[in-house]
């Protein structure tokens, strides 16, 4: 309906009106206040799309140009199995209203519905909080991804995905977002350091322990191969890409823009979202600095992203100083667990684990230096709980694979590179 | 006027007044409805112009790296043409209001004015609605620029992208969004399907006739060389903008967000646009399985599209469901359509024709299955007048140009590559 | 808090009022204006932010690739330092509001906080405008990364940008958008050609004098040494992004949305930016033409920045035709600086010096032709007065930097490239 005059018509009909639309129609005036926070939703919900794009740019940039191609496949397939997955059946696991399956513990089995009236008490659109939900689950899935990179078949990763994005991410969420049993216990998490970053952690880590890690990358001197990769102007707009998205992943988390007071939190979310990243790459870039008597701009990447994860859990109460401190911890954590985890032997292509799952440890549990009625107990309980049921449930789904289909191609297939062994392509062709 | 005190001032007023402000100024409250749809195609214009940064991604990953530069140069040329075109002549074209040169059929010939009083009757800013549509005008010559690579002089090309986006697309929009004798006949094409996409696929149709194929790409033994993209992640990055700038494309030609109601079909469109990308992709790898027993990336990418072309034709009406199934079709069209066109010997660098022409025809018959009030004829008649306008159009402009400046570079210089032969410079740089 | 369940309870006080909201709270409606503007800074500021994303590519693409990972490190760390200072210093430097240190020179000295309670005159959320400023503080640092790049250590370029960002920015843009002497003598610059972006091109410069060319950049005969970038593809996205931001940078300079006139004069700042960016790179494209018989991709890249330069003085007064002619000769300005530039021996690795600097000149001196109330004295006094105080406080710091720690790699670590000498990594990794 893009003819103008219909939309003329519409502006006629205002004009011609002796008073204004709202004073005809004293029964039924617009209510600005869902169109807020409908255009909050959907301003968020492109916003975090585009996070897809930054974890598939980032990851890309962080493999070896013999695995880019398939990174970007897994990337882009993932957020496709999410968007299909979280209408057949996520969503309403996750936002179950009054039809819970167990109350507290897993939703309502049922396909999504955005059409029909809208509901005379409706605050928002139901499509754009769908929409805006929607992402957040396909977040979830980036943060495998990047993980498990290089060394896991596409099938499988596909496979543990439409479970994650179905399943485990909508039930875990719904504990506390759904309120359910977490959000009784008292739990906080404004946007998901836990819920989404930490989930999406779990999941990789334990599917890093039951892949093992890529051919060579450790030796059994305990020596570590640097596997550099191999494009950071890629890597760094993968990073930029995030750090934009995020503004809509926290400040679209506060779900209403139609009062002052709600707007007015939307722009605190916004700033202090920037300051936690940019801190978090000031601290990455100081103690690598002080540790490697060099930079390393990978480490500055994910501690900004470190900083971001730490910040979200919380967005909204800290003063700028508090979002400064809390994201530049985040970002000395990034610098300090990837050589870590290297000791532990635990294969982590893009650093997600220390990113994702630390720092998304550290932000839940700062959320009571700054958040009234919080406890350190109960968000200790909520990220065990998460974690907990993230292992088990990524746990069986990654071994089920693995002694069914398989998880990792044969050696030669590793060593040659999934791009030409799994795609028959290369990221980078040379035709004439 | 970035003056803090100026904005204080305004501030000033309101809180100064005992009464809120529409209730003081009785005869001219602020209309909110004007400020929430010129918001809309602000923010969808933006988004809209993004996909010119996506389409030179696109197809700057696609083609050959010899090509890069001139492919790159080609998109950002364009797009500023189209800017200039749509200004001097398209848009009054396209929306002559009472001005028809010929009633029905041809607009009015001006320039556009986006200053001067804002009309009593206005329901959005003048200017939010051209900067929206040119970014509509500018889509419909990045398709062709595609299908096109490689094998084009820089001159003819830019000449015909003139009068693309001055008179041809504009006048082919016109006879539906500006009210011509197609929307009379009762044709519907919500975002352009077929006004824009078909309608640049045709273009690019017949410049591919008339051009003929890449030198080496059709042997005489009927053999196709495969002339895989040089970088893959610059074309997924493509394809996650243009995913991205496709919620403003679909999103904003709702024309309104000032009701509930408008708000709510904005929302709507955006989650069945995503979720038509998301299904088209999944349609197009599932396929490519299937037949060739592999992934093929670039097919997953322009599936993707395809979903998205298809569902633009009637975004609000279906479904998720409905959604799901017409862009999933979308992708599977494009897997089955991208063979058929080597077989015809016709050369389409980027696969615009599949994407874009073939996914259009699909969106604009799907269109009856969920908005009443249509017919599948009346579909076929608008979809094959815009297609006959534009092939005769192209075809006499393409010919135009083929015997007086001609259009492809010498053998030597296409075989060379046109970076250097043209340019003289290349897309990656080896100074030391 | 994104328990569905919150929202719900706010949208259920909405439906069960037997009045709209705003007709009960007479004493406290919704000042729909307050999140409109809100919304604006949010909005605009996301844009501008990408623009620092856009600059970190443009800059990656353009300089050899032995120095991308320092460019890209620069890029990024810039932005999280200017996020720091701004907050630390900068904003109340800039904005002092009734507190100057010196009346209309030297503004506030304390740190932001934006938390608090609304005040009852707020016409916008604090910490949107805190978000939306800092953007632009962070611009201007971008500028000058890119004429340094290649041959400036990281640390004393990080160390140039605490001042830069914490103090020389923000007191020149106090003296017009501080309400400082400037604003009182009646010079006008709607969004920065001169406050941001040529006071951004005065450090450049200057830096550039004082650090002096690349080795081997000029030859003792007057030869200038090509070194073209390493890949044109990241260079035309950064443009694209920078494009695409400039619409939040102009777009939101207007600082409200919620009237009828504020959203139209939105609408024509949007319309005008997008035309004077096409009239900059067709005036860029035509001039390479004419002069060098070909076209040059950074050429019309150039252009079409400067052309957004050139109009952000002013991009509301001027009819899109107005427009036009302004961003077409901040194209052609581009093309005659660059040589001009060589032939004085200033090395200016992106050509930020005649897009910032010479445009953001054109750009203020254009600003009378349209803006009434504005003259050509005023505006050469104010352009003189912010490029004197950058060039005196840049030339200093640059000056205590190259005696104290150096600015200058070794002449062995500059050939070897910055990326390998100073941050032991490639960009473009090549490990099995």
């Amino acid at each position: 309906m893009k003819l103008k005059t219909a939309a003329l018509v519409a502006g006629a009909a205002l004009a011609l009106a002796p008073l204004p639309l709202w004073a005809q129609t004293a029964e039924a005036p617009v209510n600005n206040a869902f169109i807020f926070n409908t255009l909050l939703f959907l301003i968020g919900g492109f916003l975090v799309f585009w996070m897809a794009a930054g974890f598939a740019m980032l990851e890309a940039g962080l493999v070896r140009s013999k695995n880019v191609a398939m990174q970007l496949t897994k990337n882009i397939v993932l957020f496709a199995i999410a968007a299909v997955m979280y209408w057949l059946v996520g969503y309403n696991l996750m936002y179950p209203g009054d039809g819970w399956t167990i109350p507290g513990l897993i939703g309502a089995f049922s396909t999504t519905s955005i059409k029909g009236d809208i509901a005379a008490d409706a605050s928002y659109a139901v499509g754009s909080d769908f929409f805006f939900q929607l992402m957040f689950c396909a977040t979830t899935a980036s943060i495998v991804s990047g993980t498990l990179a290089e060394r896991i078949k596409l099938w499988p990763f596909l496979a543990f995905t439409v479970m994650l994005t179905g399943v485990f991410y909508p039930i875990g969420a719904s504990w506390q977002w759904g309120g359910g049993w977490l959000s009784e216990a008292g739990f906080s998490d404004f946007a998901g350091s836990t819920l989404v970053h930490a989930a999406g952690g779990f999941a990789a880590l334990t599917g890093a322990l039951i892949l093992g890690p890529r051919l060579g990358k450790f030796g059994k001197d305990g020596h570590v191969t640097a596997m550099p990769g191999n494009n950071l102007a890629l890597a760094t707009l993968g990073t930029f890409v995030l750090w934009l998205g995020w503004f809509g992943f926290n400040g679209a988390s506060q779900l209403a823009l139609g009062t002052e007071a709600d707007a007015n939190a939307v722009a605190i979310i916004f700033a202090n979202t920037n300051m936690a990243a940019a801190s978090g790459a000031l601290g990455a870039l100081a103690l690598t600095q002080v540790i490697y008597r060099r930079i390393d701009l990978t480490m500055v990447l994910n501690g900004a992203l470190a900083g971001l994860v730490a910040i979200t859990a919380g967005p909204l109460d800290p003063t700028l100083f508090g979002a400064l401190w809390i994201g530049a911890t985040g970002g000395l954590i990034a610098v300090v667990v990837v050589p870590l985890l290297d000791r532990l032997r635990i294969d982590d292509v893009v650093g997600a684990i220390p990113v994702h799952l630390v720092a998304g440890f550290w932000g839940t549990m700062a959320v009571p230096f700054y958040t009234e009625g919080t406890s350190f107990g109960t968000q200790l309980l909520g990220f065990a709980a998460v974690g907990g049921f993230m292992i088990v449930a990524s746990g069986l789904m990654w071994t089920f694979l693995k002694v069914t289909i398989g998880l990792r191609p044969s050696a030669e297939d590793e060593v040659l590179g999934l791009d030409k062994a799994e795609l028959g392509i290369e990221a980078y062709g040379h035709s004439r």
